[in-house]
């Protein structure tokens, strides 16, 4: 028997229909005698309902009644849920933040969890009561509601998880795990069974968009076993009962298994709208950097990779990717400072885009990168920037090498799935 | 400067424009120097929104789960109201029931309110701050939330205004006041400025449905001053400043006001929907009119008048009226039971109204039924039944006469509005 917490997204509470197959999965799980705690979003479409109605009032609404106002999206699914799983004989009840309680500090709409109460859930947990949470809100010292922003439901499992110590923290999505590249540009992408906090957090922020950074460092930190699957597969009976552990979705987790042989990677990520400019010829002395950056930082555009070349005669070439939508007026900006910043010319290129490989099997392994390289090469890609961390390469190529350089890239590194292994389901 | 509960139900609430127009109106009063406490309804068509939602899960929904629901309406339309009031700078706060508190006992979807704490609300007013209460919600020892039935806004504003010992509470509604009868009928109609809450109750339960029977109740016992105004009336300005106590909408108090002329009687009012069904020649004994009516009750077809007449040779006749929704139905349950009852036939007539006059100043004055019937006769208009109570006289009479009736009985009671009265307006 174990102790577990799911979480299911706005997409999987997005009709009554929707909500009775969420408690019929729940059902299951409490049927094989697991404790089950359930944190849910509000409805799909609702939250931006509310948000328009208070836009409609003010264009800035004062934070502490929005946070009052969004939180009942999450309160009407988690009632919802309820009366779901007693109309199919499960009993269960709902909580709001504040009924559980999850203690938040008072910054609105991006609230902190500083401590949950654990009394309540436990008692109706030992009572055999499925016990339903709204995610995504807690109540601070003065008792107001406070959400913790977009997307704060899977934080609000992971803390829940970690309060709890639970065995596991699920979050039912709508893709059964997490691939080890997007299967639309390979159909030869598998999926991972187990895969590392750190590795998750790379890929998250390179553009696998499956699970919020935030709950994943959370996770990490108070190393909840957290598994991305899907809600959407009505596969449910026969898959969990024993060893769930072993067959479900993706278990993300401190290490990537007992397995002698790891791979070196674990995947290969992608980001498609990339954009890189180059300024030739700035005069290579300290705090020409920040001379760069600082009018585009200014103008809230985000830079990614940033490369400075070798100094040839005290004259170097600066570089660096910003998002394609901010492309332009990353342009405009320096052509309007790159006299006083003494470079010659601004050239820029939109028509790129990052390919990373991904795993901490590199810490233990050299030569990725020259292998990579090396790859690449073979197929007449040319790599037009490099950046290393200690648990991936990424490299700047033109935009029409993407998919050949993912295919290539997935079967050199042996990604490719083979028969018999999982197959990609649900994208 | 006055302690004033305003409370403004879902049609002044429904849509963001009326929310900024009830703000503009709450300004008005906070401006004249006047601590305020608003209630507010969910915006008319949300809680029917939540509960289809509920149906399609359940025909019969968790009761607790159910009243977590549906008490986001009110929680929504809180905060949007201290939002639009914030934007136009008013200092204002939203509290939903728990966080007030107001405590109820746990009989969910019909609660009682057993207590509130004003030591929250107190502060914010003496800051100067519009408190915004959520109506119809409060919370029970366990801190689930309950509601107290629909319209059970208007209770929490009484309750609000009898826990503060506000100077009074006022109802906003889509009429501008209580009449002497209803406008339609005869443009004679007159608002009246203060009315008894006794006489109110008469009038309520009598179909002038202005306010909920029970926060009338509720108002009497505590002695809450209630005031029905329109939320509709754009002039606000001018109207409420120093003395508005004697001018706006109609007061509903304890005794009906310090003049020495007291009409004596206050309304008429009627119903139009009755039916009245006789069984003839049933046996005059006891337990007969138990027998007639138990199975009518069984059917839950609630009886209004009740007349029994005068025994001749061990045999009378029993007419009751229902409404006419229910008379088909009663019909038949009698022709059912008619024989064992030891009636000689059932006999009905659909088309009949009760016309009444209400006054607590019958009290003091007699001859009031006799003058009614006057005056009715001299109109040919035939008498079907009559019942009577400490403050009302009520007749059947054939539907073709309720205009006629209503109007003969406004003239001759002195209830016709004169040139310079208040007039007749928002109907």
């Amino acid at each position: 028997m174990a102790l577990i917490v799911q979480k299911y997204g706005g997409t999987s509470m997005g009709t009554t229909d929707r909500i009775k197959n969420v408690a019929r999965r729940v059902k299951h799980w409490h049927e094989n005698g697991h404790k089950i705690v359930v944190v849910v979003s509000a409805m799909s479409g609702e939250t931006n309902r509310l948000i328009a109605l208070a836009h409609e009032i003010s264009a800035s609404p004062d934070l502490r009644e929005y946070d009052q106002m969004v939180s009942t999206g999450e309160q009407v699914s988690i009632a919802l849920l309820a009366m779901a799983l007693k109309e199919i004989g499960v009993d269960a009840k709902s909580m709001t933040g504040g009924q559980v309680a999850i203690r938040t500090d008072d910054s609105h709409t991006k609230a902190r969890i500083q401590h949950i109460d654990d009394s309540q859930l436990r008692q109706a947990l030992d009572a055999g009561v499925v016990v339903i949470v709204a995610g995504f809100q807690g109540v601070d010292d003065n008792g107001d509601i406070n959400t913790l922003g977009r997307g704060g439901s899977d934080t609000t499992g992971v803390a829940l998880a970690a309060a709890l110590n639970a065995d596991e923290c699920q979050i039912y999505t709508d893709v059964d795990g997490v691939y080890t590249t997007d299967p639309r540009v390979t159909p030869k992408a598998k999926k991972l069974d187990r895969i590392t906090f750190e590795e998750m957090l790379e890929m998250a922020s390179l553009g696998s968009k499956v699970l919020q950074i935030r709950s994943v460092e959370f996770a990490g930190k108070y190393q909840v076993p957290l598994r991305v699957l899907s809600s959407f597969d009505e596969n449910v009976d026969g898959k969990f009962d024993d060893n769930f552990k072993q067959n479900v979705g993706t278990l993300i987790t401190t290490d990537n298994g007992d397995s002698m042989e790891q791979p070196i990677i674990s995947s290969i990520a992608f980001t498609r709208d990339e954009a890189k400019i180059t300024i030739r010829d700035v005069p290579d002395r300290p705090g020409i950097a920040s001379a760069i950056l600082t009018p585009i930082s200014d103008a809230n555009i985000e830079v990614d990779m940033i490369i400075q070349n070798l100094s040839t005669e005290g004259l170097t070439d600066f570089t660096f990717t910003v998002n394609r939508g901010d492309y332009q007026k990353a342009l405009d900006i320096l052509n309007e400072h790159v006299n006083e910043i003494g470079g010659s010319k601004v050239i820029g290129q939109d028509k790129v885009v990052k390919v990373s490989l991904v795993g901490v099997g590199m810490r233990s392994h050299a030569g990725v990168a020259s292998k990579m390289f090396q790859v690449l090469a073979e197929n007449h890609i040319n790599i037009e920037m490099v950046s290393t961390s200690e648990i991936k390469v990424s490299v700047i190529v033109q935009e029409q090498y993407l998919e050949k350089a993912v295919k290539a890239l997935h079967t050199a590194f042996g990604l490719d799935r083979k028969d018999g292994e999982s197959k990609v389901a649900g994208l």
